[in-house]
C-alpha cells in the first residue's frame, strides 16, 4: 500500500487535508473522505465550491469589520440600531452569539483576534486602529463643541454619549486586550464598559470558581422579584 | 442579518455544505468555516483541491474493487499474497483495518456496501456479481477437472483450494449479506468461512452480551498456554 497505510495517494492527500481542520483526527478524516467518495460527484463539487467561494469572495464591513456580503454589513446599515453604542468583540462568532440573545441594540466592532504574545498576535494585527478612527469620527462629527471641551456651561441634553462595550473573554488575553484598548480610548473621554461577570443562570454555587463567585458577591445587585 | 442567523450568504452556504458531512453539526460547521476563513487562501484551495481530485480521479481495482491509484491495486498485484484466499468485506475501511492487523496474507473483495432493505440497498447494488465472476475465473482456470468433478480417484495434492472468508459485521445486515453470498457461492463448491465471534481480548465477561458469550462457549478453543 502507498505509505503502508492508504490504498491510494488521492485518498491519502484528501485525508491529510481534512485532518488539518481543528478537532478532526486522521480517523475522522478518513471516515469523512470515504463518505465524500460515496456521494455523487456534483455534491462533492458543491461542497468544495461553497468553501472556495467563501475564501475567495468574502467581504468585511468597512465600518465594523464584520463578515458581510456588502460594503456595509446589515447591522451597520440598520437605522434602528444605536450607532453610538459600540460593542467590541474578538470574532464574527461573538457577534453571532450576542445577536442571538436579542439584548443588544447597538453596533459592533470585530477585532479579528485577541492580543496574545504567546501566539505572536500584537495590537497591530487586530482592527484596533480602525476602532480608534471610528471613534474619532463619531466623537468629532456629532458632538457639539460645547460638550466636547466645555465644563463651563450647563451640559446640554443631546444625542446619547458614545459608549464602548468591551465584550471580550474573561481570560488573561481577553483582559490584556481590554486593558490595551481602554488605554487607547481613555484620551477620547468616551464611556467604556465591560460585560458583567458572575454566576451563570442555573449555575451551582458549590461548583463556581472562587474568582467568579467573589466577583458575584462584590458586584451583587438589588434583588428584583 | 441574512436569514436572521448568518451575517453573510457565503458563510451560510459554506456552513450548510460543511454540516452535510456526517457527524458535523451546524455549530462545528460554523467553527470550521470560520477557521478556514482565517487561513491563507492557498491553503483553502489546497484543501478543496485534494477533495475534488479524490472525487474526480479515484479509481477502483478491477479485480477486488478496492480504491487504487492503478488498474490493479497494490495488494492484487503483490505476488507474495495468496490469491486463492479472498476476504470479502463491506468497505475500503475494512480492508485497511484488516491490513493493520498484519494477520491476513490473502487478497480482498470489496462489496461497496451491505444488503439493507431499509436503506434500499439490494444485492445488485453491491460488487457481488464481480465476486462470482472472479471465483468462476479462479476455479475454472486453475483447478484440474479431476478435482472439480471427481470423487473417483484419490485427491491429488495441488494448489491450495480457493477459500472465501466472509468478513462482514455481526449485525442483521451483515448476516443477511453473508447468507446471500454463501448461497451464491455454494454451487461452486468453494470453501466459505467467516470471522470468529467471541469475547474480545480484554473484554469483561460480566458486560458481554448473551449472544456473544453464548457463541464464545459453543465455539470454545483448546487452551494453549
Amino acid at each position: 500500500m502507498t505509505s503502508d497505510k492508504y490504498p491510494s495517494r488521492l485518498l491519502e492527500n484528501a485525508v491529510e487535508a481534512i485532518s488539518s481542520l481543528p478537532g478532526v483526527g486522521s480517523r475522522s478524516a478518513l471516515r469523512l473522505a470515504l463518505h465524500l467518495l460515496k456521494q455523487p460527484r456534483e455534491n462533492v463539487h458543491h461542497f468544495t465550491q461553497a468553501i472556495d467561494r467563501l475564501a475567495d469572495e468574502v467581504k468585511y464591513c468597512r465600518e465594523c469589520m464584520m463578515l458581510s456580503d456588502d460594503d456595509l454589513c446589515q447591522i451597520c446599515s440598520d437605522g434602528r440600531r444605536d450607532h453610538r453604542q459600540i460593542c467590541v468583540v474578538e470574532s464574527v462568532r461573538d457577534v453571532m452569539s450576542i445577536e442571538v440573545t436579542g439584548q443588544f441594540h447597538g453596533v459592533y466592532h470585530v477585532l479579528g483576534g485577541i492580543i496574545s504574545p504567546i501566539s505572536g498576535v500584537g495590537p497591530s494585527d487586530l482592527n484596533i486602529r480602525q476602532l480608534l478612527e471610528r471613534l474619532q469620527r463619531l466623537t468629532g462629527e456629532e458632538t457639539p463643541e460645547a460638550i466636547r471641551h466645555g465644563m463651563d456651561g450647563p451640559r446640554i441634553p443631546s444625542a446619547p454619549e458614545v459608549e464602548v462595550i468591551l465584550a471580550l473573554s474573561g481570560d488573561v488575553e481577553g483582559e490584556t486586550t481590554a486593558f490595551y484598548i481602554y488605554r487607547q480610548i481613555a484620551p477620547l473621554g468616551i464611556k467604556v464598559s465591560t460585560l458583567a461577570r458572575g454566576l451563570g443562570f442555573g449555575d451551582d454555587l458549590e461548583y463556581a470558581d472562587a474568582l467568579t463567585l467573589g466577583r458575584s458577591i462584590v458586584n451583587r445587585q438589588l434583588f428584583k422579584p
